[in-house]
């Protein structure tokens, strides 16, 4: 009798206490989707693409654009060195970003670091929820938007570039990926990208990104693609005599799109 | 005897569960300090006011910089028609926001946007971290630079003039407030802000800004205080004849500074 009491009095207890955390979350204004991003790699290019999705939302005032979470984290070690060593020291900073953006309430998640999605399956295989694919939407950027292309150019850092990420994507899609001489890569893409990511001169940094993209183009590529966050941030459009499909661009669409398919 | 054997059991399984989740929390690459920034009012400023962090700290390489968590939440209801109609619709927006932040993880929270700080003690009674006030930093950063001005000039929001945010400061400084009048608070301030955020001509607001630069100027305003996160977007700093103090870029420094104090 007396035990019976006690459990329905602990039932009362836990149900008043169901019962305010519900109403509560009721009354909490949080956004029904929110995107996810994780950034910091490297932090100028987060700042960029958190733009880019600004930019291109259909908005006419605040409140219409999008609930945002950014957990930028540039202490992630350097993807390309990673890489080329094998080393899985990056994968814990990884896997701990994703789980903090999906425990935040993210609705799916953005990153807008081409180099790293190496690890795309360990990112994914660490959430519940979806890690957009950068690399894929960017490859299907390119053939829906040029369709006739057959060879495309691509400017990336050495660890896209040896890890083949592009290379396999478009070569799935019936396309041939051309990069740059092993010199242009070093001298003219990666000291780019280094430079853009110390704060060095953008006029030198576009005129490198430009030699190597005018040796693609010689070359024969008929498209090129921007596959590296930081190149956007120095690249001079105009003075490409081919098409340029901006990989950041694609995931800002990408990540737009996503946020409205179930919103 | 039973009892206390079930006791002992029950006391090893919840130690091996909390050291698993203690050894577990020491593996995770956390960042010791985290800067919160409270962003999406609005969402350009946001973008803006990231970059400017980046920008001014002193970083070579991506893992020098700040880690940083964002939450951008464009919908809180329009701060100066709020703060206008005195509604308190906005406030469980902005506890919720903060709160978020600091669940998150973040040290203090940082908040790009002026007019939001209306209700900066309500924020800072909803949680136990500090936020940094930019209305403070930035009269405090104006006394600093330029401790021979007695009349600043504020280009604002009707919602930051009305409630008398920064008169308020100032004025606790002996230094006196100068205001555009009011037609042109609306037609050239407010009509700019309005159209930066919803992706206007960036010249034509200028162009607004400047005529109200000048007027104040010319009413004796020795330096001008940009005190909405939306004015720096489209003010040309070079077309001003007086020094110009961007109360984005001091909280962005406000938010640099407090990282470093206790790291």
């Amino acid at each position: 009798m007396l035990t019976s009491r006690v459990g329905a009095a602990c039932f009362l207890v836990v149900g008043l206490f169901l019962s305010s955390c519900v109403s509560g979350r009721q009354r909490e204004p949080a956004p029904e989707r929110l995107v996810g991003i994780f950034g910091g790699m490297g932090p100028e290019a987060t700042a960029n693409f958190y733009a880019e999705i600004v930019r291109l939302t259909p908005a006419k005032k605040d409140q219409e654009h999008l609930p945002v979470l950014i957990y930028s984290l540039p202490q992630v070690p350097d993807r390309s060195t990673c890489i080329a060593s094998g080393s899985r020291e990056i994968v814990p900073y990884l896997t701990h970003a994703v789980r903090k953006l999906q425990s935040g309430g993210s609705s799916f998640i953005a990153i807008p670091c081409n180099t790293v999605h190496y690890y795309h399956a360990d990112m994914q295989r660490a959430v519940r929820i979806p890690v957009l694919n950068m690399i894929t939407e960017t490859a299907d950027a390119v053939q829906r938007q040029y369709p006739k292309a057959r060879t495309i150019g691509l400017l990336a850092t050495n660890g896209t570039v040896r890890s083949k990420l592009y290379e396999h994507e478009f070569t799935e899609r019936g396309l041939k990926v051309l990069l740059p001489q092993n010199t242009t890569q070093q001298c003219c893409v990666m000291d780019a990208v280094y430079s853009i990511k110390s704060g060095g001169s953008k006029q030198m940094q576009a005129d490198l990104l430009a030699k190597a993209a005018n040796e693609l183009i010689a070359r024969g590529a008929e498209v090129l693609v921007l596959g590296c966050t930081e190149i956007p941030l120095a690249f001079d459009v105009k003075r490409s005599r081919v098409p340029v499909v901006n990989a950041t661009q694609v995931l800002a669409r990408a990540a737009i799109r996503e946020h409205q398919r179930s919103s």
